[in-house]
């Protein structure tokens, strides 16, 4: 192995420890000791890929915008609640995703980007809306960057409550039931009925059960 | 002053002045100290009342859930709205609330009681909603729980994303989007048209700053 990919594994074996550690502590709380110790690296190691925590932060974002990929399929509403189940299974399985959302989400010393992951996400949905309404998908008097907007924060705060209540394990369905309610607002009656606003297909190895809702009782 | 009243005094002192540290700080990176030094108490005064940290950020809490009002309007929808604006309002102006809802929000060392603010709004909505049902408001085949659990998530993701972009200063247009793509899947259509969803116009003539959170209990 030589020189030069050496140091992209300890680069990523960095990135990887320290999404595990923001995932659960935040940016604030988490110590580059904390990093360090799952790593086996020396914090010379560290200091020469990253030289601050903050940097750590800002290239875990970066692999976050990295990661965005926009589902392909001709209804483009389909494409935009695809993509955002997508992320929801993600979120349940990617520490790297799950820190650079707590990043962009919580207050900490941590200085914001000037491109949030909301605005990459935000740009990605508003173009698929606008494919949308070429194709006669949106109901009229719809004004998109308002949708836009709305599918970003229903999305956000049911990702912040499922991960209070259940850990994230019930996030796709909570995914479901908002898509439930926001396309009778936001779509034609002829493509309502043609959306499917459950996982595509079931993934093998996939818990079956959600958890209750919460709000039950 | 007597003693029972300057002891009251002091609590409550206490409790706007850790409302504010939690609210910029969050609970982990909140200091005794720094909730201490804008009270001039001593240290002695600050464990009379409060043991702990975790004492303190439980009896914000408490004030929280104390200071739900639920709307009087006879058309049921337009209590839960009015609710949703009310809360906006105050979260622009209110530290103890927003240090509230930051610590209900927040993954942090602070164990959530079990009763969250999320519930008890989830409680008062869910209310509103079955009331609202009863006198038709509500379109056939709408599930009342997942109903308010994407009125809280909404509110929750627009909260948060307010929160990140403008300091909250643009929450009640958000909310007024959030009920504009939210209603055409809830409300039956008779009742829809009757729905305000920006903040009610005496609201204009009032004061700038309302109530705080009332501490006392």
């Amino acid at each position: 192995m030589g020189k030069q990919e050496r140091g992209e594994r300890s680069r990523l074996s960095i990135l990887e420890a320290a999404a595990r550690v923001f995932d659960v502590r935040g940016f604030d709380a988490a110590s580059t000791n904390e990093i360090l110790a799952s790593t086996g690296l020396t914090r010379g190691a560290l200091y020469h890929h990253f030289p601050s925590k903050e940097a750590i932060a800002a290239a875990l974002l970066a692999a976050h915008s990295e990661a965005l990929v926009i589902p392909e399929h001709p209804v483009k509403l389909q494409s935009v609640i695809d993509l955002t189940l997508e992320f929801a299974f993600r979120l349940q399985r990617d520490p790297v995703l799950r820190a650079s959302v707590r990043l962009a989400v919580e207050q900490t010393s941590f200085p914001r980007p000037t491109t949030t992951p909301y605005e990459q996400s935000g740009a990605a949905i508003l173009g698929l809306l606008q494919q949308a309404r070429e194709q006669g998908e949106i109901l009229p008097g719809v004004d998109l960057k308002e949708a836009t907007s709305i599918i970003i924060g229903s999305f956000t705060g049911m990702q912040v409550m499922s991960q209070v209540y259940t850990n994230r394990r019930d996030l796709p369905e909570r995914v479901t039931v908002m898509w439930r309610f926001l396309l009778p607002g936001l779509a034609t009656p002829g493509i309502l009925s043609h959306l499917r606003v459950t996982p595509a297909q079931s993934r093998s190895g996939e818990p079956a059960e959600p958890e209750p809702t919460p709000l039950a009782s």
